[in-house]
């Protein structure tokens, strides 16, 4: 892993936004959050965190490393079940305080839940919220078929 | 705007991840993060937030109305420019705790900086990250053309 760079500075913000100093911010908790998107289909498939030493692996490794924030923990995502995310494209966005990766997702899906995405439900909109309300709690609508059983992976 | 309705509880996390309440996670800032894609292209556009009032409105109006951090209050993207985001889809992610919005972009694009999408810029992957830096700094390479002049709208 390569740690012979850094990353720019943030106090210029008109340089961030236009510039091409990699200046990424990392919150109040060292975190930067990452949408990770299916490159092929463009699906989105989860969103999740880095910090420092999670983009710098991910970029040396060219797999999706994040950081579990329930874990406290560096999260090499795959790493034990062999469906690891191999990352094809990076970007960061107007006020890097983003990242997004491109990715192809190796095995059934990238979901813990058994989904090829963690989007698997959708939210009604307009009048539909409170019309399908049950008990006044809006409803979801499932929208993706289950792409394998999570028992067997996790 | 219909208030007769309200989320469901966050207790139990099966039931969050299973279910069909919708439960969305607001955080201790009270905002959920969105991810916004362009529903024709699949391109990402931009990561904004939401708090509850944010989201009730954007379900309800069928645009998106985010919260904006730097302001400290509610923005209906576009509404000044016309360059609103036309809200076709919606869905939130297992845990509930990120919003994607599926929009038709009214406009030349969603970034304030001129761009279609804020991602406008590439972040090198492996070698290419040190090998490219300049002073030692990574280096974002521009993958976007300027889809308008910012100084036109804004």
């Amino acid at each position: 892993m390569s740690d012979t760079y850094t990353f720019g500075g943030r106090a210029d913000r008109k340089a961030v936004e236009t510039g091409n100093d990699f200046a990424p911010k990392f919150g109040a908790d060292g975190l930067i959050p990452v949408v990770t998107q299916d490159a092929a289909s463009g699906a989105v498939l989860m969103v999740a965190y880095m910090n420092e030493r999670a983009l710098r692996e991910t970029l040396a490794r060219g797999e999706a490393v994040y950081y579990s924030r329930s874990r406290d923990t560096l999260w090499h995502k795959g790493a034990t079940s062999g469906h690891v995310q191999k990352v094809l494209g990076a970007r960061t966005d107007c006020d890097q305080d983003v990242i997004l990766l491109k990715v192809e997702q190796v095995g059934p899906g990238c979901c813990h839940a058994g989904y090829a995405t963690c989007f698997y439900r959708e939210i009604p909109l307009g009048d539909a919220v409170a019309a399908t309300a049950r008990d006044g709690v809006a409803q979801l609508t499932p929208c993706e078929e289950r792409a394998y059983d999570p028992d067997d992976v996790y």
